[in-house]
This record gives C-alpha cells, sequence and structure tokens, in this order.
C-alpha cells in the first residue's frame, strides 16, 4: 500500500533523520517570561488543568497527531496514548487516511483500551476530506471513539512531494460542512508552516473553535519530503524548508486576531516545558509536542517516553511556580519580554 | 578590440571569479513572506503574467542584460533569449557599445531568431548614449529588433575601471531627449549598485516609465573591475566594493516614491524564484536576475540552464501558492515582515 | 550536619565549578556610560560615600552574604569582613540557618572582631523565617552583632535541590512580621534570579525599605544545585539555569517602581567597578558582589581578596572621574546609553 | 628626559603594538552613505576645500597631532607635513610639552620650511596649559609659527598613566583664559574618548570656535598606557581601554548641540576615505588622522605615507561622487542610514 509505505517512511526520516532544519525557529527564544521572587504558592497547588474537548486535562497538553496504519505506527500510538491517559494530557493519532483506505489498517488507530478517557481526536487531511465527504470524515472519528476531529492543513508539505496535491480550491467549504457535522469536536490545525490570523479569523468565522496553529520552528514536513524528493522539488523544497510562520508568532497573533471565544493549541518546535509555558503566556490553551515524545518512545519504548514526558511537565509546573501563576488563566496576565525577530512579526501581523 | 577583450575578461571573472563580495547582501534576508495555511488555489491556475514594454510575459521576470560583442557571448545571448521565449519572460542583451564600434560585432546579439516573441531590450550605458547621440541609439535598437532600450547606470563601475568614465555631467539630459525618442520603451537601470528614490523620482518626472534598480548584493561591477584594477584604483574599488543600497531597499522606497504609474524591476543579487517572489511583494512588477542564470549556462550550456531555471519558476509559483496570491497584484497586498537592517534603509529612504 | 555538609558541596562548587553559565547575562553589557572630557574632578576629591543601615559607607559596595557554618566558612567571613572594614564597605554572613541548628555553628559567623564598624547583615531564608518565626531571626541577628538582617529569597534554587522546599506560602505574612520587628533594618533580596517590579512594590507596600534585587548573569543557584542534582529534577536545573531577571534590567525596573524611598542594593554578576558603576547609574544605592571576592579569596586569602577589591575600587572609582561625577547622585543626573536586550525588557517591565 | 623617553615607547608601541583594541567601534560601521546613480558630477569638478583656521583646505582632512620631542619624531613631523602641503590637508604637531622643558626638542617640532602654507596647530595637554599659563602657551605656539593652538584633553590616559595626572579641575578656567588669548585660534581635542554634547556646549559657551571630538573607535591611549602600566593600574586600564562614545556617536550629536557656528574636526579610528566622507556626513568640517598616517609613515618614510594617503584621498573624492555631492555642505544634505548601536547612542546623546 502507497500510502502505508510513505508512512514508514516517513517514520524512519522522523526518527533519526535531519528533519529540524538548523536555522529555523519557533522565536520561542525572543520571549522571556519574568521572574517571581515571592510566588506565594505551593508547588502542588499549582492548577493545570484546562477544558479541552468537553473534558478536562490535568496538563495543558497535547501529543499532537502523528501516525497510525502500520504495526510499528500503532504500538508508537498505544504507547503514547497510556501517558496521556496516565498524566491527564490529551492525544491525538496521525492521518486516518491509511484506514480509509484500508480496513485493517484501522487497529493501529486504536486507542480507547489504553486510553479510555483521554481527549481523544482523530486526524484527516483538508483533501482527504474534500475527497471522503462529511459522513466519511465522521466514520473514521466514530471508528476510534474520538472526542474531536483534526483537520490537518499542509500545502507546503503536498507541494513538496512528489505525489502531493497541487489543487487547494474549495478548502473552506469542507471546513464550513465539517463544522456543520463534528461543531465544537472540530480542531483545525497545521503541520509546522503556521496559521497565521488572517486564516484564523476567516477559520473562526465559519465556526471553527478549534485550532492548532503547530508553525515553524520544529519538524518540517517540507523538510521530511524534501529529503525524499528528486530534482526540481528537492531543490524548491530545500529553499522552503525554513518557510512558514515560527510558531511563537502564531500563537501570538492568532490569539489577538480571534479573542477569548477560540481554544488555541500551539505547537510546532516546543521542546521543553518552558517552551509550553511561554505559548500558554501568549495566549495558548494547551500546548502540543510531537517530535519529540515520537523520538524518546523509538529510542526507550513507553518508558523512554515517561522519562521525557516526566521532564516536561516537572518544568511546566516550574515555570508556573517561578512566574507566581497559580493557574494558566494566571500566567497569561503576568508579563512577558519580546525580543528579536519576534517584535518584527509582530509588529506586522 | 579593446571593448570586446574587455568584455572577455568580465565574462570569465563572472563565471568563475569573486564576483558578489561576501559580506553585501540585498537584504532580502530580512523580508519573510506569511504563509497562508489555506491557498484556495491550484497551483496551475496562479496567473503570474504580468505587462512589460507592450507584451505579456507569462512569468514576471526578466533575465536582464549582459553580453554581446564576441561569439561567446553570442551563444550566452541565443542561449538565454531561447529559454525566455520558451518560458514566456523578458530578455535583455548587455551593452551594445561594442556593435556600435565595429559592426561585425552585431551579429552576437541578434536573438530574434531564436526568441521572435520575447519582450526584448536593448542595451547601452548613459555615457555611450551621451556619445552617440539618439540616433545611434535608436540604430542599436533597431538593429536587434528590440521592444525597448536600457540605459544602464554604473558610475560605480566606470571610476573603478581604469579607462572609465570621469565625468558623469549631463546624464539627465540625454535622459530627457532619449523620452523623446523611445517614450514608454525606454528603461533606465543601474548594475550593481541600486536606483534611490531621489534619482527615481528625477528620472520619472522627466517621464522615464521603466526602471530596473539593479541593487547591491549580487554581482558587483565595482568588485569585477577591482580585481582588474592595480594600485591605488584597486585599493579604493575594494572600498567600494560593498557600496550601494541593497536591492530590497531600493525596490522598496523607490516603489513609495513613484507610485503606481512606473513599471519597476528589481535585480541585484536574487538568486532563487522566492527572491524573486519577495521583491515582487516590496513593489516590484519585474523580477531579474544576470549571474545565475549567465553561470549555469556556461557551466551546463543551454541545458543546464534551462534546469537552474525551471528550479528559479517553480520556487516562484509556490511562493504565490503558499501565500495565497493569485497574482503579482494580489501578492502585493499580504502582509510581508521586514525585520533587521532593512528596517534602518526604509526608516530614511 | 546535613546543612553544613550542603553548605561546604556549595562552597567547593562556588570555587571551582561552572555556576556562572555562559550566556547568562546581567545585560549590563547593554549599558554604556558616557565619558565626560573635562571631569573638572579631583581623583581623592570623589565622594563615593552612600548612607546603609544607619551607617557610612566609604564606597557604595557590599560583600553579599555567601557562607558560615564550617570553619572555612569562617575564614572566609572572617577575611573578607577585614576588607570590609579597612575599605569602608558593608558585609553580609551566608545564611545563618546552620547557626540555628547547631549552636556550635555560630563562631564562624563572628566578624565583630575584626570588623567593629562595618555596617553588618546578617542572613536567613524566607522559609526558614517562616519556621524560627520573628523571635528566631532577631536571636540570629543579635548573636552576631548585625546592623541590619538579610531575608535570601530562592525559589529558584528551592525547586531544583532535591531537599528544596516546595511550598512557597505565606511570604508576603512573615515579611510583614519582620518589617515590624526589623523596620529599616530588614533587608529582603533574592540570590540571582532577579527582584522584578511588581514583588518590589509589594514589599515596599509593606515596609520593607532595602532591596537587594541579585539579578540574573553571576552566580546561579539553579545551576549549583542542578550539579548536585540527578534525573528530572537535574533535567528541569538545566532548563532553568539562564531563568530570572538580568541584573541591569531588574534594578532599572525596580527603582522605577519604587521611587527614590527605598534602598536599593544591586547584585548579581558584577565583576568589575565599572560593572558597579553601571549599577549605580541604573539607581542602585549599593553595588553588591559574591563570587569574584569568594574566589580571590579561596584563591590568595585575605591578600588574594585584597588585590582583587584594590583593582574593583580603583576602577569604580576612575568610572566617576571620567563621567564627571562627584558622586552617587551626581552620576544617576549623567546620561548613560541603553542597548540591546536591555531595551526590551525595560519597554515591558 | 622623562616626557622625550615616554614619548618614545609611545611611539614603538603606536608603531606595532596591539593600540586598537578589538571590539572597540568608531561606529562608522552603523552609518552608510546612499548611492546618487545619477551624480551629475565631474571627478575633478568635486569641490572638496573647506575653510580652516583661516585658511583653505583642498581636502577636509587633518592629520592630527602625534609627536616631536626626538630626532625620530622631527622626522614623522616633516614627513607628514610635506604631505599635508603638497595636498592641501590641515598638519598639527604632537604635544610641545617636552619642547617647554627643553628648548633643544624644538627642533623636532619645525616643520614650517616643508610646509609654509599648511594650516599648522600647535598642541599641549589642558593641565599642562595650566602649569605654563597663557603666555607660556602662546610661545610654543609662536615658535613653529603654527595658526592655532590645539589644547587636548586626555583624562582616561592620564588615569592609567603611573606618572599621570589625577586632578583634573580648573579645566574650564584655563580654556577661558586661551579664549581669551587664541580666539578663534584656539582648537579643543580629545584623544580617542570623544567629546559629547555636554562638553561640546560648555565649551562653545566660552567661546570655544574649533572642536575635535576625537572619539573612541582608534587609537586608544588608555591602551597604550595600560600595555606601559603595571598591577591594579593595569587591571584598571585593561577595563577601561574600550571606554569612550564612539566616534560617530560623538560628531553627530556635538553637531546637533552646537550648530553650524563652530568648526567640527572628527577623529579617531578614521582609516578611509570612506570613513571621512561619513564623519563630515554627521556634520564635521574637517576628518582626522593620526595612526594610519603614521603607521605608513613609519613602514615606508614619506613615500610610503603619499601612497596611504593617495588611496585616502581618492577613496574620499570617490564617496562625494557616488552619493552626487558636489561639495561639504551638500554631502551633509545627502540622506544617511543609521542602524545598530548608534542608534542608541543617537537617542539619548
Ligand atoms: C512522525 C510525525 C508524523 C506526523 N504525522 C502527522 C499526521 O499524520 N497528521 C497531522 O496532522 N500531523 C502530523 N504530524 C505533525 C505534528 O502533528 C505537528 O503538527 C508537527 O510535527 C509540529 O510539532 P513538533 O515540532 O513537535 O513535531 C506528524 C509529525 C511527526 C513528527
Ligand atoms: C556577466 C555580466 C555582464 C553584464 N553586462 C551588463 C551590461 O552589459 N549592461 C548592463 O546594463 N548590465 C550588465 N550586467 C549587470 C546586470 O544586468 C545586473 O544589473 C547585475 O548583474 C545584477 O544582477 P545579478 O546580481 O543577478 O547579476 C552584467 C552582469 C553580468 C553578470
Ligand atoms: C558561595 C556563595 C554562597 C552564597 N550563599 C548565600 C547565602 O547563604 N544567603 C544568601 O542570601 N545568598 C547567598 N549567596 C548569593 C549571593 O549573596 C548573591 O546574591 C549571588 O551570588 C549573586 O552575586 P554574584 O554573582 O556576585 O555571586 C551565595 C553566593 C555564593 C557565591
Ligand atoms: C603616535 C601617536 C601620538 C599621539 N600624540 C598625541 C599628542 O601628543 N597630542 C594629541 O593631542 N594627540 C595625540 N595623539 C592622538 C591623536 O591626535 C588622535 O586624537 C587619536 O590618535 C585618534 O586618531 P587615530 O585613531 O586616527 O589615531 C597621538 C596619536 C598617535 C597615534
Amino acid at each position: 500500500e502507497a500510502t502505508a509505505k510513505r508512512k514508514d517512511a516517513h517514520l524512519d526520516l522522523c526518527a533519526t533523520g535531519d528533519v529540524e532544519p538548523l536555522g529555523n525557529s519557533t522565536l520561542l527564544e525572543d520571549v522571556r517570561l519574568v521572574h517571581c521572587a515571592m510566588p506565594e504558592l505551593s508547588v502542588d497547588e499549582v492548577d493545570l488543568s484546562t477544558e479541552f474537548l468537553g473534558k478536562t486535562l490535568r496538563y495543558p497538553l497535547l501529543i499532537t497527531g502523528m501516525t497510525g496504519g502500520t504495526e510499528r505506527a500503532g504500538v508508537v500510538n498505544r504507547d503514547l496514548a497510556l501517558l496521556a491517559e496516565r498524566h491527564g494530557l490529551a492525544f491525538g493519532v496521525g492521518s486516518q487516511r491509511a484506514m480509509a483506505e484500508n480496513p485493517q489498517a484501522a487497529e493501529s488507530f486504536q486507542v480507547r483500551r489504553v486510553a479510555p478517557t483521554v481527549p481523544l481526536l482523530g486526524n484527516i487531511g483538508l483533501y482527504q476530506a474534500v475527497r471522503m465527504g462529511v459522513d466519511g470524515v465522521r466514520r473514521l472519528a466514530d471508528a476510534i471513539g474520538a472526542d474531536g476531529m483534526a483537520l490537518h492543513l499542509n500545502a507546503g508539505q503536498e507541494l513538496t512531494q512528489p505525489e502531493g496535491d497541487r489543487d487547494f480550491r474549495g478548502g473552506y467549504q469542507i471546513v464550513e460542512q465539517l463544522v456543520r457535522a463534528f461543531g465544537a469536536r472540530l480542531l483545525v490545525k497545521e503541520t509546522g508552516c503556521g496559521i497565521g490570523p488572517d486564516v484564523a479569523r476567516r477559520l473562526v468565522e465559519l465556526g471553527v473553535r478549534n485550532l492548532d496553529v503547530s508553525g515553524l520552528g520544529g519538524t518540517s514536513w517540507v523538510r521530511v519530503e524534501q529529503l525524499r524528493a528528486e530534482g526540481v522539488q528537492a531543490q524548491v523544497g530545500a529553499e522552503f524548508s525554513n518557510w512558514g510562520i515560527p510558531t511563537a508568532a502564531a500563537i501570538a497573533s492568532v490569539r489577538r486576531a480571534v479573542g477569548s471565544g477560540t481554544r488555541l493549541v500551539a505547537s510546532g518546535g516546543l521542546r521543553t516545558g518552558l517552551d509550553a509555558a511561554k505559548v500558554i503566556a501568549l495566549g495558548a490553551d494547551v500546548a502540543g509536542m510531537a517530535l519529540p515524545l515520537f523520538r524518546a518512545q523509538q529510542a526507550g519504548g513507553v518508558e523512554g517516553a515517561e522519562k521525557a514526558l516526566a521532564v516536561i511537565l516537572a518544568s511546566l509546573r516550574q515555570a508556573f511556580v517561578l512566574t507566581g501563576s497559580a493557574s494558566c488563566a494566571d500566567l497569561q496576565r503576568k508579563p512577558r519580554i519580546i525580543g528579536g525577530q519576534l517584535k518584527d512579526w509582530l509588529a506586522t501581523l
């Protein structure tokens, strides 16, 4: 199966390849949180919980959609979903296209046995959704017992992919239909190039209630495809490997654009709990991560991923304590220092 | 013939010499276009066409004037003109001074056989034009069936050239005469040091309708001459090898200064389709390139140049798609992020 | 005794370990004082004196609290207190927790024999003070004949310390009680992560009259503890080794926040007399240093510390002369150039 | 003779030592002049002349005071004065203190035989002038047939010099007396640490009509003395080797402060004709240089210096042509781009 094969090539590249091009940046290094010398908090008292997809997270974290469709992918999904369940995070499976094409692939997306209560996101590409229609998408969500459906945008990747889409029309139309079908259970996400304020505003006007800006600075899918491409596409891909809206610029500008009624996930290049705290300070409700947990799982199984996650959770909590923030809303009221190129982005976006 | 010999020395230096001094920059790296996650475009549907010299380009690209006068130069001209014809670009020959001095040199400037429909630009230096008078210039244009005439400004080069001009008076006067003779068919261009808003405004007031700002950041003709010069001139040339208005600063400030009635080409250091998209975003109607296509042709003939051009065209198109721009006018309405030293230039110019 | 052992491990790390993480900065390099070509001063005439804890310093310098509790610590205290006495500086002992726990440790904090007239600061941690109560703290101060009591804040360190505090509640309450007990003799200090304007304002509202902002850029106690920690805590500690408000940002913003009624010490990363002059120019009444004098003492005894101090004092005086400042108040009226990241901090704080 | 010996040690250090500390900068690299593609000038027609000390310079250049008092110094003075005469520059001798102390030293300051018409500046330190009184200073000027007298300020150097002054009082008083004696023939100069707007304003209010800001970025006399000093002074000197107002900041801010009535020289770190053009653009009437001509003379005698000077003059002229400036006043009306740290300096000074 072509889709499955491609997915395995992707996993291999992501596990060990240079998929985070040097020089790409989230611009989170241009954000400094401000130390509070008198936190007046107990570490355990800090309330990191947040609402997401109608459930309550213990930590404002989402393991964003990555994989599915092969046995190896199934292990990744179950290992990471298990951790999400254990720590009260949200979890997303990867693109369910393979599953739509081949029912046997469905098994690898099933995580409810290990993660009965996590807010669970299905996943499908925008142009796949166009092709399968609203009912097809609904079936994918139902088949895995998902709380919501992530619709991913990846035009940059498609253009770099030999077999990729070239026609990006009709996107808002299908979004509109999916909004009608899924309501507050729909999430629209990018995959590393970022959603900016213009697109965000238009999506919110259509009724989208959850966005994952997934900006530049982490896994670059243009880069992943470039490593697989040849000829003109490989060279153009190389030029566009740093294309996108840096995550810090995306989340801050989108929050400004959409107001407080929309649930915002910020992902793309977050690597530490401190990074997660920064995107929350900039306006995210939930911080998303993919690559670091995937790599930890690949290197050390569920135990390896647990260790990596423990550091992230402790660091996130510490950032709250040391800014004197008792909750996410509290952190968002604290001062933050914005410097460097991020100032330039925010002056315009 | 002195002119022909000098031209061949120039070609050799440009083909393999260090003619783009390290540290010189177009400042296009201080410009970031903004990703559009929902382009609502089909790749093929993007309309890159633009009007130039009364004809329609399929791509807003000009291969700027480089050569002529020797057999080798004739091959370069024909190879690149052929590509311009094939892809719907504009093309310019190099300085026709050699041709004015020696009728036998004319052959190397003839590209109409391979490029019957391209918007074709003749080329002569400002001070050559002073010497040969309006009729002489008209004869040059007619002799190659040109659609327009490029008048090049290169005071920096002249000063570094042992045999160069030292008297730059009377320039606006000859421009005025040429405007009367050529009207909208006249284009005034720099050659890598840039036209700024003051000069642009004055030229437009005299009736010039096409400008190529040709700014700093690519081929430096001060540098080329410096490599040939000796003594004081070589040392002064070294100091001035980074002299000029960076291309990004030139195009943005000139567009602001002259309004929308003037056709603007931006050249000087553009190396990719993404660079071309950036100058269009900053206000150019047409993006110009010389060195990269010359070098590709020298290294691989017409085939080599075709390959280099294919990457440039695909990258340019991709930049349009990924900013959600259906046309040049559309791209110019999109946000763009301006940072670094470019901010300083644009605060003053 | 656990406390004593930990203190000795701390001393060893501070004496030779990498406790000032590369990349951490006070941002004092973003401050330039302005040369005065006509100082109209005699070097000896410059009046560097300032009031502190009811006494008069000859130099606006405080050797901030570092140690006590072991024999080695006692030598450090006496050597440095001797220098303070000799040159008219203020001196602080390290945390007296060891002394509260073990009366025999008291001896190492006794410096009055060698420093009968220096303004002397006792020292205790905020949460230790909570535990021992106001009377306990008063006893500590009285036992060493202190002129004032330093209450240190170190939440960053505690969180990185395996045996550290996790509950930071009730801090302002104990401060309020200590204010009642100590009045203008109480000083609240950080330990390298900085006090910002919000905390400073609240402390001043409670009646605190002396603050040592002790900001980021020098000894990092998160780092010291990280070098001792293991597992999750070591990794989180590594992430937070550059956490804090840079000293230059802290002192300038706190001075702005609290007005002139509060005595401000600026410490954290000051390494030269010029650094000291800069923090005074930014609003400090007194400049504080710990590590450089500790290290000089460890390497060369009292003589070594004397030599290091002589350079600091001469450099401080020279900065006054070359800015044409006859006194601290005078220096604070002179222009100072603020650049780089410090501008970003001061735009927000 | 102590003064003579010290002067020879200085010459040796300046000839080959590291007297321009790395990292010190004039900030002239933060200034960009703007290319004029249509200069409408003939190279020879550019009028670089300017009035200075009642005479007319062909180039707005001053070889600033360096030496005298030994035979070697005499050669330097005569070689460089000869060049000044030949090219129509101004010339200054070094400190005439040696001459005041020892009549035999006078010979080395005599340059009128080789430079009968140059605007010639005598030279004495401010505090030397205090000691010898107005009549003594007048005798020094008369003895060499000077057109004016340079009074040098060098507090930074004095403090780093073992035998240096420590009392800088009474400076304005002696300036006032010298103004009465010399009128428009008096010039007050720094020696590499810069005169800022406050000092400049006060000097102008006392009647001083000529200032040489001599800022940071070139020869550092703090550094020269530091290389000769020991102990505390050497260490403090090292800290202050980058002390001062960068030349670009000094000249721009002083011109703003004093208006057009005062003749301003800008020196300190100018190394090329382009540097000279930049300081003129920023408001200088005359550009001054010391070290580069001294070094060229030491390395290659009068011929070596002539070669170095030829490059400087050609580069200066080229900068005028390529900015389209027919005169100094013209250049000062052209736009100039200000970036980097220079913006920070000019925001405050
Ligand atoms: C191995 C891997 C597979 C992914 N597959 C998908 C996918 O199928 N669907 C999707 O929406 N995003 C996918 N992503 C993108 C992530 O959800 C996320 O948006 C992006 O990687 C940025 O986050 P990161 O820098 O933390 O990896 C994948 C990412 C990785 C690393
Ligand atoms: C080999 C070569 C020859 C050139 N000859 C001419 C010329 O004859 N006339 C002219 O107007 N410009 C000439 N140019 C300048 C180009 O048209 C263009 O303005 C400049 O090179 C900047 O573009 P680039 O950085 O893409 O090379 C020449 C450039 C090159 C590389
Ligand atoms: C060896 C050492 C021990 C310290 N112990 C204490 C302490 O017991 N109490 C305290 O308030 N600060 C303590 N500090 C912190 C210092 O007082 C000061 O706030 C901090 O080190 C920043 O200054 P520096 O960069 O000059 O070292 C200690 C610092 C050092 C280097
Ligand atoms: C060798 C040497 C000797 C100098 N001696 C004097 C002096 O006697 N009097 C004076 O006013 N400046 C003296 N200066 C300073 C210069 O006049 C000038 O202000 C300073 O060197 C900065 O210019 P530069 O960077 O081009 O050298 C001397 C400089 C040099 C290099």
